[in-house]
């Protein structure tokens, strides 16, 4: 097991990460002070490793669970409110600990939920997913989204710990693996180059799952996230450049119609663009370009947007996303392989010329 | 005008108190970051005071108003959504600002939508009752009832500023302005003997409204409140000393039914009670219990419980309060006048002999 240690002064917890933790009861007391929990999680998680987790923690707590149906277009106010009318129906008090089984969606409603159960109870976050575990495992994020608008309704909300347990990968779909893996890869190429090497080297095991070998990539991400939002925890600027392919990534994700291409999978797709662009402005090689692309296709993710996808999409779409400022748009760049900066200063001939290239790419 | 800073360091804001103040564009502008700002308020209030701070404002900012039905029914999730949606449909972004123009209950709501749009926008109370004047200003308690519980649901988030306007309350109703004033006189009661003797030669000029007399009563009532507060702002041992009176009235009100004795009025019924019982313990004189009574009467405050509410029905109402830690009721008592003290510490003789004697002074 590894521990990671998020410094946000007195909002620091630990990152704990390593196979078969989710069984080491020591873990879940030492950020337990009550002698109450609320597990929450999902249906698909729930049938899993919810049983085991209520028999570990069960003797020692008035353990109750909160099982939410699955998926992002569950993620709402409403869905938030069932969490909170399961504490107030178990009259879980002041002193309860929530803790968040499953991907980020549950993490996210039930770190929001925690935020603001009577002002603010201790949770707890058990990420399942290769995604949550390298993700909202750290940076503070809950929330649920408004018909209007992903993520809107939300606060910052630290956890007291995070318990990533490798082994519940091995339950997930490879298709959610590699979408996971696109964000791993992100860490690399926004500001650790020795790691994007490291990952060149290991794709292979990491996509079998070579438990140290995963372990060791989860901590990194984690590490490198935690380092960039240790500067900026609200997000008032350098924080900007974890999302590097995410305005691309998008747009195609609201082309597509949210859930037909996995968040990683138009994340891929986004970072080749972002890459490619960088190349075009002069700041990374061909190899560079072509070490980014192949590190995505072998973690067995798109590297060129959807077919048929056309440049007005991608632009109408880029504009409407709230990243946009004062109608002009920010990306995020390379200066170098492990190197970003957020910038509006590039050429609409090459912004231009980057997404022809691809869309042509892409339908042939 | 006379300003108070409450001391949170980074989370420091400001209380300016005066007659005419919200006419002062500069406090707003102070206090207003981006280009947008959502009035937040209630029908009753907007009738009097919407269309002015929407004059005063309008010309430098985008204003939008979100009016809320008028009453405590109305906190609930529901409304919160309202907000929310106000927000998203008039396209606010990260840099909002909520400006909450109400009582208590708008700007527990208006505040606990700005601590979560977007994952938290500043806002600003302009609170226009006595009692969210000395109350709600201090504190950054924000929130919505739910079904099983009052202010189950909310977060701890600090306003920008607080603009108290002491000419709104010459449109407020004489019971309301009563029930503000036993929530002032409990502070001096609890923590400052000298301004309680001030409102006992004031209290009549109060109540008429003298411009100067209430702006000294409100300062003293918030920087009372602040230093309690700064003490102890997530509220984990001092701050409970606040709730003087508060878990009697409690079981006043709901004994009564929500909404049929005003909060103020229950609070300064079982302040008497509080302030009997200090006595029967040996901390309190006659004679300051006989001050306390009077002072309160001069508000035009109840001193006594309602007709026919028994014993019983105190006890089983109190020992639900969410205040009862393990079963034991903690009481807030006095060790002398301006001196209050948190205790499970009495005997249970004194305190059915206590509740006994104002029960059958009530019926007489």
């Amino acid at each position: 097991m590894r521990t990671l240690t998020v410094d946000l002064g007195d909002r620091s917890y630990p990152i704990y990460i390593g196979s078969g933790i989710r069984h080491q009861k020591q873990l879940f007391r030492d950020a337990i002070h009550g002698k109450q929990v609320m597990i929450v999680t999902n249906t698909t998680v729930a049938d899993i490793y919810l049983a085991e987790l209520v028999a570990l923690l069960g003797d020692e707590y008035q353990v109750d669970t909160c099982v939410l149906p699955d998926g992002e277009k569950y993620k709402t106010l409403a869905t938030y409110e069932q969490i909170m009318s399961a504490l107030l129906e178990a009259k879980h008090n002041r002193t309860t600990t929530v803790i968040a089984l499953g991907g980020g969606v549950v993490g996210d409603m039930a770190g929001f939920a925690a935020a603001t159960y009577q002002r603010g109870v201790p949770f707890i976050q058990v990420p399942t997913t290769l995604l949550s575990q390298v993700d909202s495992s750290v940076g503070g994020k809950t929330g649920v989204n408004h018909p209007l608008g992903k993520n809107m309704i939300g606060a910052f909300y630290q956890p007291q710990a995070v318990i990533i347990d490798t082994e519940s990968l091995s339950s997930l779909p490879a298709r959610e693996l590699s979408a996971g893996m696109a964000e791993v890869i992100k860490y690399g190429l926004i500001c650790d180059a020795p790691f994007f090497s490291w990952l060149e080297d290991n794709i292979d095991d990491l996509m079998t799952l070579d438990s140290e070998k995963i372990t060791h990539a989860i901590y990194e991400s984690c590490r490198a996230k935690a380092e960039v939002v240790a500067q900026d925890e609200k997000e008032g600027g350098i924080r900007a450049i974890l999302n590097l392919g995410h305005t691309f990534g998008h747009a195609i994700e609201t082309e597509m119609g949210y859930g037909n291409w996995l968040h990683g999978e138009a994340v891929a797709a986004g970072t080749v663009l972002a890459v490619d662009l960088s190349w075009r402005l002069g700041s990374l090689t061909e190899s560079d370009v072509e070490r980014s692309v192949n590190l995505l296709a072998k973690a067995n993710l798109p590297v060129l947007p959807p077919k048929g996808m056309s440049r007005e999409a991608f632009i109408e779409r880029m504009l409407l996303d709230k990243k946009v400022l004062d109608g002009s748009l920010r990306l995020i760049l390379l200066q170098a392989l492990g190197d970003a900066y957020v910038t509006s200063d590039f050429a609409m001939e090459d912004f231009n010329a980057c997404l022809d290239d691809a869309i042509e790419a892409a339908s042939a």
